[in-house]
């Protein structure tokens, strides 16, 4: 049987899972392949560190140039990290003749521009399955099983750490401090979780998935974002009281040739597909103008989840359809975008809000006036008898369709009237 | 722009779809294929029935001939129903060097080695994305995206008419005739919902499916499978009392080298992702052993979900990714399967029964007193007062995991009962 000699860079908890899957499981690449993927390398940068997955003599090598220089070598998985010499060692790799499979989200955010014209002039390709949502294979669906929709759009949970705290505050009414440990304990959560709960995780994926499906081309930076960090777990609370459950939704929505983007907290209907995805667990929801709607669910993270991802990218870059798509699809290229970034302020949708309000009379009049004023016309609002420890009262109001500008400036009203303490919450309401 | 001509044969619904997204949206096709798919010829049986979309003149034409002599058409969706001439015509297209996009199963279910074998040797190949589940790409997902993995199990929801009747009788408690009324007036269903509704359509995609995931060789008519025909809406109320949902689930499971494969009204628990998956829509769920647990989620007919399928195998095949994949998968080859039916009897599983009993002591204890005979033990009890109109008493019972020849035989047994009438249901359990 025909072999393609691969390599892999970086050893590291994914790496390992793919030299398994690469090593152990031969015959399911030989059986979609039509052919051996050969691991003939696995470039680490400490040759004596243990490892879980037994490889044969004379694959480790401390050097990538032993990859580099290997012209037998046609694909390298790269698994690192960060953004340098990741860069300089992916050109290098494309320049000395060889396809790419990464999973270096990070990267393609910041270089992907650079990195993809230079694969496209050395007709080379880069793939990149694992840089989003895992195991789900949502950049092949995009970019390949939709083509004949236009998407009109795309919401996810894409990050499992934050996903799976949300998950442990509506479940058994944890606090977000808790939670958090506890995701850390058990190895949802880094020691430094700034980037998964401040919502800079599901931003840089957005920015990918908003390239594949609408050619937005647009900065992770750019993106509003809001996180879970200063989620109250009465707001978790009372969203399960009217029926619906908080989740970090990454949006992309068409308007026209305009294109709504956020990273935010969200309440989901409960029932709707989005909701009922608990734990690590991601799940994308694409909504094409031909198939209607779609959801992808599964895992977004972990060594297995992570190299199933790999493994296939892989396979299709030895077979040559990693090829086809990357010659035909231009990604990063200097092609004009197709969508122009949506103004935020005029993204419609409905809003939950929680106001702290004095519990005496009037309030709600005061409160329902501002409203009117910004034409927010209120579904639904709950009161509850019971007040919080500093004597206000929450006062959750479910609004009908407006704009984000209109509820955002209506809140900062709101927060100044008298018998009003404290910030009002506010978040977007998806069903 | 390079051109790919492209035929269809079969204005019908699905064709429709197909011609409106290859003429109104040729951008699409040309911003994912890199080439316009160029309408040449559509062919059908009456040239002056009255269509939905418009055709440009000399399209279209009552000859399959024009199609099959036209040396400049490429790629050809074969949109007819039925088995001859269908088979007849698709081997006629592949001789004369056209590659076919087809959704037609039955073709496939009967046909499908010889076809195949035939594209084979001709260097063609045959895509049929649509056959199974509408617009939820599931065929490209286990051909190519999880080609890292072994499949471990495969169950989901492959029939949008049997589970738009099981969501109405859930949700409004409506009878079996009465729901299967309503989505024939809907459009849902047909005027002989036959193979809809005793499993047989789930039965021929299951058996594809199967194909693709395990290697499996397996005429549909030999898989194990129950209807919802017959399903009374009583058990439907005890389901959701005990918080579950019945689905007409296909299922294939991996025990070693042996496939269990069935197909039966199921009662899934609340909040699992199969669960709420509620009128026409499709989910497959994929448990795999790298990726683990994946689901799929769209609808799985209509118009334009499967034009959406269908166009999206058209642009594969354009590119050249459908000859790679076909080429190198050998379906429907003289491989050998890769693995034997399961015994049906050895399937483990849990179970569901409503045993119709007596209203008088001791009932209870000759029926466990069955179960226990044949090592079946009880996970819960659900007896109520109220009693059937024949002063019969439903007697709900929940097994722990036991076998199908157990509770088959177990069933039997009990319908032998005195204070026993009628047949006892039975049905699986999944989480």
């Amino acid at each position: 049987m025909e072999k393609t000699k691969v390599a892999i860079i970086g050893l590291g908890n994914v790496g390992q899972g793919v030299a398994k899957l690469l090593l152990d499981h031969g015959d399911r690449t030989a059986r979609h392949a039509g052919r051996t993927l050969w691991l003939e390398k696995a470039v680490v940068r400490d040759l004596k560190k243990a490892r879980d997955c037994e490889l044969p003599a004379g694959i480790l090598t401390g050097s990538v140039d032993d990859v580099i220089n290997n012209r037998e070598i046609k694909v390298v998985a790269q698994l690192i990290g960060g953004l340098e010499p990741e860069r300089t060692i992916m050109l290098q790799l494309l320049e000395s003749g060889k396809d790419v499979v990464t999973a270096n989200k990070a990267l393609l955010a910041e270089h992907g521009p650079e990195l993809f014209d230079r694969a496209r002039e050395l007709g080379r390709s880069i793939a990149f399955e694992a840089s989003v949502a895992g195991g789900i294979p949502i950049i092949a669906n995009i970019s390949q099983c939709l083509s004949a929709n236009q998407i009109i759009s795309l919401d996810g949970i894409l990050n499992g750490t934050t996903n799976f705290i949300l998950s442990k505050m509506h479940e058994e009414g944890t606090a977000y401090a808790d939670a958090l440990k506890e995701a850390q304990r058990l190895g949802y959560a880094e020691a430094d979780p700034t980037f998964d709960v401040d919502g800079s995780d599901a931003a840089q994926k957005l920015a990918i998935l908003a390239h594949l499906a609408f050619g937005a081309r647009v900065d992770w930076k750019d993106i509003p974002r809001m996180g879970i960090d200063r989620l109250d777990k009465s707001d978790v609370r009372f969203a399960k009281e009217i029926g619906y459950r908080i989740k970090l939704l990454a949006v992309a929505e068409l308007d026209g040739d305009t294109l709504e983007l956020h990273v935010s907290p969200t309440l989901v209907k409960r029932g709707r597909p989005l909701s009922d995805v608990s734990g690590p667990f991601n799940a994308i929801r694409v909504v094409g103008d031909a198939v209607g709607e779609l959801m992808f669910y599964g895992r977004g993270a972990g060594q297995m989840p992570t190299a199933s991802a790999i493994v296939a990218d892989m396979i299709d870059t030895a077979v040559g359809r990693t090829a086809i798509t990357f010659r035909t699809l231009e990604l990063w290229s200097n092609r004009k975008a197709r969508v122009a970034p949506r103004e935020h302020a005029k993204a419609d949708g409905r809003f939950y809000m929680r106001v702290n309000a004095e519990d005496h009379p009037g309030v709600l009049a005061q409160v329902a006036s501002v409203l009117g004023q910004y034409h927010i016309s209120i579904s639904s609002v709950l009161q509850q008898e019971a007040a919080n420890e500093d004597g206000t009262v929450p006062l959750v109001i479910m609004t009908h369709e407006t704009t984000e500008g209109a509820t955002r400036k209506a809140c900062a009203e709101i927060n100044q009237l008298k018998s009003v303490r404290g910030k009002t919450v506010r978040m977007w309401v998806r069903d």
